[in-house]
Order: C-alpha cells, then structure tokens, then sequence
C-alpha cells in the first residue's frame, strides 16, 4: 500500500492527512474546510534503552469505520451528546525491529482525536519506557494563543494572551503571582487545554482526552516554526511513560471552528472517551454546597486548631492536651451556623475544611504523614454535627488534603472512605497542595495520574463523589468516571485572596480548562474587599457581583458552591436568590455569545424543568451583550428575572451596583444588556404558565 | 559545661569519647580495653536548603543512665536476653540557628551504639529534609574488611575479604556475578553489617540497628585515610531522608571484642530496638517448610503457566483460554506431592511459587501491574488443594513476588492478606526483583524502607508471619515485630544455580547479615550437580552434603526451607533426618569456634526440650574442628548422632561423601572432627533417658 492515507469528517470539512516522510516518519496534517489547521507534524516516540519508533515505518494496513450514536450522560450540559465521526486506523510496521505502531483517528465535524495503539505482538514488543512523545502540531502562522506555562507540578496561573512568537519573552511575567513550587517544562511551554486564534479567524484547541495510565502533556513550542512538541510530565528519575503493548496512549485533540462558539459546543473530548463504567449511578447527583472555607482562605479564622505546637505527629499528638488558637474555623457552633444557613437556604451540603487533625504543620509539605483522614479536631463534635445535619437534610461534604503525601493517602484510603461512609458524607473535596510524595514525583506524571485514577475508582466502590483540587487536568474521564463530579485543576477564586485573578478569567477558562470536565470554581463571590474579613488580608476580588453570578451557568459543574460567608449572603437576599434558584445539570445548553477571554454568554435549560439560565460573563471590556430568546419553545412566555450590572458597575470602583428587573419574554424576544468591565448578568427563566 | 564528655561500659572495657572541635563540630571515638576502635570521627548533617548541622554546636546538657533488664523474645537464639548498658545522652545547641540536636550513646560490654535525636523545638526546627548523613567511623589502621559493594538496590553480592586499602581495586571483581541492576554507593562503598579484622586481633561489627522511616546506611571509605563516612540510600530526587523533629535517626552500631566468636553472640542488634508490638503473639510460631522453588530456579520447570502470550493485563488476559506450557511448576499434581512429602516428613508447610497469574511476564519490571495477589492458574486447583493440605495438617506458604511494583502490591495488600486468610495461609515470603516503581527509587530508600514496614505492619494486623526478599537488610526491628520471621536480604542459596557462591560465605553471613535478624538462605541442597535437574543448567553447589546440614544450626532461622527436591530427599533419608529432627528456635546457643570466613561452630539447645544441636560450618580450608561439649548440663549423657564429612569429602569432587555416626557424650566429653572444603557437620543431642 502507499505511504499516505486520509479521512474526512462525516461533513467533509475537517481532513486529516496522514504520511510517511522518504525516511519512514510518519507525519499528520488537518485542514478544516480547506484551510490549514495543523500543518505537517511528526509523530512517534523515542524509547529509554531501544530503537525509537520515530521512523523507518511502513504502512501495512488501514482501515476505516462510521461512527455516530447518541448517548446519555449522568450529568453535564445536554441530557443527550451525539458521537459522529469517521475512523481511520493505520497500521505501521517499524522496519528495523518488526515492531507494529498503529495510529487511530476520529474525525469529527468540529475537530478530531488520535492516538497510538502498541498491539500485542508476542516476542517483537511488550512492555517499554518512552523517553520521549514526539508529537507535534505545527500551528501554520503566528496565531495569537491564549496560554498558562507548562509545568509538572501546576496549573494555577493567570493566563496571558499573546502571539506564538512572544510567548518565550512573556514567560516571566506569565509566572507572576502563579504557584510556590514551579516545574516548567521549558521556556516556550504551555499547557493544555491550549486555545489559539489564526489570524484566517479560525479557532483551535489542543488538548487531550481519556488519559490513563500516561503523564498529561504540556506543549513545548519551536518559536521560529511555530511548532508545539509534545512535552511528556516525567517520572522522578526522568522516563516519561511506561506501556506495555494491548494499550494505547490517551487521544490528542484539536477543535477547530470559525465560530468561537463552536469550541464551547465541542463534545469531542467527552465522545473520545470510554461509556460510564459504573453500572449504578443512581448515588450520583448535583451538590449545591457552602463551605466553611472562604473565612480561612482569607484569613478571618484558621484551618489549624492550635498554636501550641507546630511538629504534629498523627496517632501520637493528643490534641485534647493542647491549647486551641481562639480562630479555628471548624468548630462545632460555627459549623452548625453553616447548616442552618444550608437549610434555610436549599443548600445539599457543607464543606467543612480544618475539621481534622494536622493542620498545624500544613506548611511542612514534607512529611510523609499530614493529616488524619478520619480524626476530628476536639472542638469538632462529628456525632452533634452529624445529627444536626441530618435533622436539617443537608449533607456534610468531606474535606481530604492530602498535603501531596500521596503514599500516606493511598495507605489510608480504605480507612478515609469508609469513614464517610459510615458517617454520612457522599462527597469529598480532594487537594493536593505542596510537593508530592513519593520525592520527586510531579502532579502530573505518569504515577499520579494512576493515583488520581485509583481514588477515582475507590470513591466509585463507596459511591462517593469525588472533587480534587490540584490533580491533573480533566480529559472527559468524567463520562467514564461520573463520580468524578468536578476539579479545580486552574486558578480558581480563592486566587482573590491570594495573588489575585486577572480580567477576562472567567472568559478563557470555558476554552481551555472547562473543555476536559467541570471545575470548582467556586464562584459567588459577593464582597469584593476581603480586608473587611481580614484587615491584614489587602485583596480585592476582580469582578462585579452580578459577574459572580453568571459563572453559575457559564462555568457549569454539577459540584457547585457559593463560596462567600453567609453573613454576606444575608446582605444581598436578592442577587442571592440566583444562586439558590440555578440548576446544576441540564438539559441543553446555547451558546449565544463566545470569544476568549473577553465574553461568553450561554443559555442552559434545567434538567427535567422548563426552566432556563442565562450567564453572560465579561473580560475587561465593558461591552453591550445583544441576545435573543429563539433557544426558548415557541409560543411560550417566560418571566425573566434579570441580575445585570447597574450603570456604575465596575469590577474596581462599584462592583456591588447592580439592577435585577423582571421581564416577560418568549422566542422572538431579544435583549440588549450592558455588561461592565469584568461584568457580567444572570437570568432566571420561568415559563408564565408555571408561576 | 565542657565540649567534652565520656561514657564506659558496665565493664568498664568499652569507652566513649564526644567532644566538640575548636569550629564546634562533634566526634566520637570509641575504645576497647584500651585499644583503638574508632579513631575520632565526625557527626552531623547536611541539609536541603538549609544550613548544616554539622559544626558550630555548644554542648547544652548531659544526662546519664544505667539500664539492665532481661526480656524473652518470641523466638530467637536464646529464650533470654540481657540488655545491659550506660547511656549517656548530649544535647547540643547549633548557635547560630539556634537548632537543637541530641546524641543518644548506649555503651554496653560488647560495642555501642549511638543516634541522633532531634527533640521538639517550636519555630526552630520540624520537618526537614537531609542530603548527607556525615556521620563517620575512622578505623585505626588497614584493617582487613569481608565485605560486599556499597549499592542501593542490592545485597546479592559474593563477599569479597580484603584490606581497606585494596576495596577500591577489587570492587569491579566484587560485582562479578551480582545483581543486574547494581546501584553502587561509591567506588570504595560497602554495605552493612560490615565485619573488620584488625591487626592487634581486635574484631570490629559496623552496622545499624531500628531502622524506621530513614533510608539504610551503606559505608563509603576514604581509603586514604581509612575513615568510612555514612552513604545514606537517596530517594528518586536525590534528598537522602526527611525527618520530622521529635524523631530519631537508626542506631549506629559498632561491636567489637577480640574473640569473634563474642560477635555472634552479641544482642546489640536486637537490644537497641524497643520491646514487642504485637499484644497476642500465640499465632506466631518457627515453620520448617518445602516448596515448589528449588525446581523452577533449576530450570526443571517454570513459574509461568503458558507461553503463548508475553503481555499479560492482570484482570483483563484470560488464562484459561490459554495453552498451558507443560512446564509449569504449581500444577495441582505437583504442589500434592509436595503435600504429601511435607506430611510424612513432618514439616509445617510447603511454599508454592509461581501459583498466581502473570509469572509469563516477570521479566518485565517496568510494569506498573505485574502479578495478581488472589487468583491462581487455572491448574492450580487452590480448593483442592486447600482441603489437601488441611487434612494432611500442612500449611500453604503464600508467595508474593512483587517485582517491585510496590504501589501495585500496596493497593492490593488488603485483598491480598485476606485472601491468605480465608483460604488458611499463615505465612508469606515476598520478593522484591527488579526496579522499584515508584520509578527510580531504591530498594533501600527512605520510602520503601516505609513500605517493607507497612507490609510487616499490615502483616501483624491479620495475623500473618511475613518473611520478604530483596527487602532492605535487617536491624533487629524482628524484636519489636517477631511476625518478621525471616528475611533473605544478601546472597542466597539460590546463587548456587545462578552466578554460584564463593566457598566461605555461610562462614562470614552469621558476621554480617544475619546480625540484623535471621536469613531465609534455604538450606539443604543435597545434589550439587544441578544438570541433573536441568540438562542446560551447568551448575554446582559449593557444598558439601553435611556442610548444608550445619546450616540448621549456624544460621538460625524460625522460618527453615529444605530447599531441595523431595525426590533428593528420598535418596538420602539417612541425612535428611538431621533437617527433620533439627528444631527451628532455641533457649539458649553457645558459639564454640568463629572466624569470619573460615568457619563458625554453634550448639544451641532447642526451645523448650532437652535436646542440643550442633552445626559446623566450613570455608575452602580444610580443618579439624575441635569442640568439648561443656556447654551439656553435668550428669547427663546424651545420644550424639553426627552428620559429618566423609574421608574423600571435598565440596567440588565428593561432596556427598558423609559418615553418619553415633557416640554417647557428657558435659566432660570433647571430640575433633574433621571437616572438609565447604564442609561442615552437624550433630543432634539426645538425652539417654529421653531415648
């Protein structure tokens, strides 16, 4: 057969090219209705110790497939997701060694998915250590990308705007404000999801779907070809990937539309993966959730209970013998403060944060032990709490830092989760701050990435849901994996307090971070000036109040919670009332409005409810958002309750004015709505007929 | 106070000497009945990112103790031991941090031993991580060292006996016929248990006793000046240990007399360790066993149950679709005859390798899943079996080879243990073969250090007799957890069928392993031509067939292997019954002659019974053994039947060449007996009216 094969989208316009080079190298191409997406690019690998599997191949077979079902997620933002593409498996034979390649593409109408398959081929090839990924995908031009750094060990940087030709003299200042601890994967790297927009007006997003048992790829750039190199997290002692032939590497993903909305739209990385492999679902569901955690995020009380000691020792420190603080957030009349406000209010749960014992040493990032996953604080009383919260029918939610002292916390996890189990909690908030362990290890390798998996798996064995905070980057796994019901995995809100979080946020995360899987994002910030919590805490939260509440429906994660305190909810019962009416899971979703990192407006429809939402969130740009109703049914009216900014909104100088008015609109209605710098609306739809 | 402080032992021979150097670093030296024994060494630390601990201390305070008690192990050499010892502890203050560092010295009539402390001290110190142990023993002198190469992953090595000075230009000829995947320390590096000869007579024991969450301690020298300097096993990153304040370092060990025979007889090891752990220790008991072993190291049959594939997915291959490969050792037939062997011969249990699936695999340790822990080939027919062995009163001793996929076998533990205990399994030999995933760990590490004590731990919680090899060498911590029944940790009688063992080696490991706790070296190899098992196996046992015998007695062991095949056995029932009738844990042991790699010549009386055995054990040289038997209680005759050399006996040319004899002894008889190259004998003590 000849070097050279191709696809085509069921529509016809996403094409993949797919080569062999004169030496053998396999290389790719994609075009999207006749314009270059991705220009020639190699693939293959190099292998610790063996001939790399980069060239010398043959193609010796190809087949091809249709695909198109529609199927049914537990949760997200359509109740049904069609998968339609055409495949094309190539078949390579390395010459040299005899060792077989095959390479698998999807090609759908908004973009495509490949990936590497090592078949078993007995005596030829089993298991192998890759040294190195050597996927590219060459941009065609100087197309402006929207980028956080690429690193190992985090995610939780502000994102830069900038040309693929600036990114190497942006780095520095793309770093500022960003993690303690660092781990770039070169000077040009970037992270996925990366979103870039050509200068044809073509947008595209790369990134990555399905990753098990691999280490997440950051994306080094060739800054004078304008090439991005796959740049594998390594392994400790520098191996990238072990694998073993019957297995495959997770799919690469690009996106591609002329309509920004279109990416937001995108259910590729959802369809690559694999059907939901928990066979009764039914434990699973929308949390709507406060926390006591915002008062110690800004430093109004303490996740630690004690000053008295700062060498904890977990099974040896008897706290009840030690002096507490005066400052600890979770203690029993606070906590039950929490669940009245919950009830009152509609709320499922209450994160409680510092309930347990070792934060006084939470700094230490180094010992192998941090905290007990099943010993509360004396000031904690789990037995009063626990009945107060079942009275109230509101549900505790879990907290497990796990310092990164990841051999500790997969000692304890059968211990952690039966705990819940035993005492009622159906949903955990995981984290992973701090450097891990075992030494040396990154967040995002190749043995973590299997951590992150094994709870996964574990929660789903106890029916908990489960949310970590710092873990990889999510690649559509939640299909597979519903329980998995959010991460953070990207600068969230908490960022206010610390660092702070810049103008338009909120209006890149949809194309980058939100395309692997929800986040908690932990929006509903109200109270911009945190030093009213905390007057040493001189931190500003960057957006308008009605902004904060356009993420419920813009940033949509069946994991939801309304971070502020609730003695700041109390003081604006009305925006406050948007929060407790959203829905966490929809039917359909609209999107009406999209370009990065300056505007996204979307319009979801309530699951199993004739109720709709609208979230219309800003960058810096104050702007005038024009909408119409045509996503409504015909022939039905709604009453529209609309919280927009107020004339003088401003994220800096007047982030508490806003209007909320009341409209009655139906199908043929359209809107014109001003939006403030760092604004944003929310309105709720309910159809006249059921008032 | 001074810079300066001393301390003696009860018997005022062994002395201490600390003192501060002019620049405030610490040293020690170490006399014996006023000889030299370690010159003036260093101690300290270096730390990561921090300053080190190493100079610049004021002594702070002194406290001194006496200590003398006598505890009973659960099994052991003796049903008594004496822990007698002056302490004296130093607290040192680092000025310029204002650092806290204590030293801990417990000087008792055969050596010392000494650690570092690091007490509580609020703000100043807690977690910290250590890159250079600086802790030294200059040895006065050139003295002769039998030892093996300084490594991180392996204790497998022949040993090599040498002046210090010749250690840098024998080591490449030390490694020959090692472990694969050596991991040297330095290119004068040696391991512990180290055993020195000096010129004056004096023999000298370095090593390490209580090693908990700290990595194990190899010894790199300058041999210009002959001072050994701790080479502390690094983690992945390169860190060597991080310690929390409140904790300790191991002991650093040095036993000394001028008889060697006092260093076998020394209980430094087990004395320095802290009192047992376990409440009920009733289900702890010695196991003589058998096993389906020696025929697959042979090459006779296989681990592994088919050749068809070489991929094997744990929990996704399906076996029994699979063509078996007729070699496969654990076969239901097989693992039966063994039963029934073990059952007329009276043995406790018979161990069965190569019964769990993925053995086709076991040469790839890259594999992050290697083996399952609780499903058997489909022709190991485990109920069977089971009922098999329950009616004949046998155990099954449990085999989990993890290859070193240690986050594997940590997530399986639990299920792995209980199905030990459901289908009646009481003991486990583990192995760890292979690179540790955690990638580029070391099997000595901080973390698998931690790991071996979470399987021992785990172990003792379903009540199960653990004895790992490949583990990190012993430190007497088998007092504190006696479910640790064995461990293999250096050079096994394995060897034999592999790279081979240099004569001498069962004379120099009761100096040096087995200082740290008993050696699972599976004795009793009775045929020395292996081509006999296996036409392609060119092999030969450096043995002779009494000589194997007196390793019942030299290297004592609560967990006992006869090691060769039953079919062996059966050709020489005469000598056989010494392994019968040998018991496995004794009341009290008497060391008759010893010299590091010439010979050693224990009697111990077994627990609980009036019987004595005897055993003696030879290097290459020929030699007459002369003993008395003093050590019989007076008045009472004992039925010696000796297992000795025969008159042509030499291991390479008539090994099998053994007399049998018996003789009538009291406590006033003596007898000289000759013994031949890598010979030995053995001699079961009855008392006549016992008979």
């Amino acid at each position: 057969m000849a070097g050279a094969a191709n696809v085509a989208s069921p529509d016809g316009r996403v094409t993949v090219d797919v080569n062999l080079t004169a030496d053998g190298s396999p290389v790719y191409s994609v075009d999207f209705a006749g314009q270059r997406v991705i220009d020639d690019s190699r693939l293959g690998f190099s292998l610790v110790g063996e001939d790399a599997l980069a060239s010398d191949f043959e193609l010796i077979g190809e087949s091809r497939a249709t695909f198109d079902e529609t199927w049914h997620p537990v949760w997200g933002e359509e109740a049904s997701i069609r998968s339609h593409y055409n495949e094309m498996l190539i078949n390579m034979r390395h010459r040299a060694s005899g060792r077989l390649v095959d390479l698998r593409f999807r090609v759908f109408d908004d973009g495509v998915g490949f990936r590497y398959e090592f078949p078993a081929q007995q005596g030829k090839l089993k298991s192998f250590i890759i040294s190195d990924e050597l996927t590219e995908f060459a941009i065609p031009g100087d197309a402006v990308a929207y980028w956080i750094p690429g690193d190992y060990d985090s995610q939780e940087f502000n994102y830069t705007r900038s040309r693929l030709s600036e990114i190497r003299s942006k780095m520095d200042e793309a770093h500022v404000g960003g993690p303690v601890y660092p781990s770039p994967s070169s000077p040009t790297g970037v992270q996925t999801a990366l979103m870039l927009k050509y200068d044809n007006g073509l947008y595209v997003n790369l990134h990555e779907a399905a990753l098990y048992d691999y280490p997440a790829m950051c994306l080094d750039l060739d800054d004078t070809n304008f090439i991005f190199k796959a740049a594998l997290t390594p392994y400790a002692n520098g191996d990238k990937a072990i694998i073993q032939t019957g297995r495959t590497t997770p799919w690469r993903t690009v996106i591609v539309s002329d309509d920004a909305r279109d990416i937001l739209a995108s259910r590729i990385t959802l369809n690559l993966n694999e059907p939901c492999r928990i066979a009764d679902t039914s434990w699973i569901h929308p949390v709507k959730y406060i926390g006591v955690w915002w008062e110690m995020i800004t430093g109004k009380s303490s996740w630690s209970y004690t000053d008295e000691v700062d060498n904890i020792a977990i099974g040896t420190t008897d706290y009840t013998t030690l002096k507490p603080n005066g400052r600890h957030g979770a203690n029993t009349e606070n906590v039950l403060r929490y669940i009245d406000f919950a009830a009152e209010n509609g709320f499922d749960g209450v994160l409680v944060e510092g309930w347990n014992e070792g934060w006084e040493d939470s700094d230490a990032t180094r010992k192998s032990r941090m905290f007990s996953f099943t010993k509360p604080y004396p000031d904690f009383d789990l037995e009063r709490i626990k009945k107060y919260a079942a009275d109230k029918n509101v549900k505790l939610v879990m907290h497990h830092e796990t310092a990164s002292a990841v051999t500790d916390y997969e000692r304890e996890l059968d211990n952690a989760f039966r705990f819940m189990v035993d005492n009622s909690y159906e949903s955990v908030k995981g984290g992973y701050i701090g450097e891990i362990i075992p030494r040396g290890e990154h967040h995002y390798g190749q043995q973590m990435v299997n951590h992150y998996q094994h709870v996964v798996e574990k929660a789903a064995d106890y029916k908990i849901m489960y949310n970590a905070h710092e873990a990889v980057r999510p690649t559509g796994i939640c299909r597979t994996w519903p329980n998995l019901v959010s991460n953070e995995s990207a600068r969230g809100s908490e960022y206010h307090a610390f660092s702070g979080i810049n103008p338009g946020h909120t209006a890149i995360l949809p194309f980058t971070r939100l395309i692997g899987g929800p986040m908690d994002y932990t929006p509903g910030l109200f109270e911009n000036d945190l030093s009213k919590y905390n007057p040493s805490r001189n931190a500003w939260v960057n957006s308008t109040l009605t902004h904060q509440l356009s993420l419920y429906v813009t940033m949509p994660s069946p994991l939801q919670m309304a971070a502020d305190l609730p003695e700041t909810y109390e003081k604006f019962q009305d925006a406050f009332q948007f929060i407790k009416d959203v829905a966490l899971d929809w039917d359909e979703s609209v999107y009406l409005e999209a370009e990065p990192m300056e505007y996204v407006t979307v319009a979801r429809k309530a699951k199993g409810s004739d109720n709709w939402f609208v979230g219309s969130t800003a960058g810096v740009d104050p702007r005038k958002s024009k909408i119409d109703f045509s996503f409504l049914p015909k022939d039905c009216k709604y009453r529209a309750t609309i919280y927009r900014d107020g004339k003088k909104a401003h994220y800096r100088t007047a982030p508490q004015d806003y209007i909320i008015e009341t409209k009655t609109v139906d199908s043929k209605s359209s809107l014109t709505l001003p939006v403030a710098s760092c604004g944003g609306y929310a309105i709720s739809l309910t159809p006249i007929n059921n008032l």
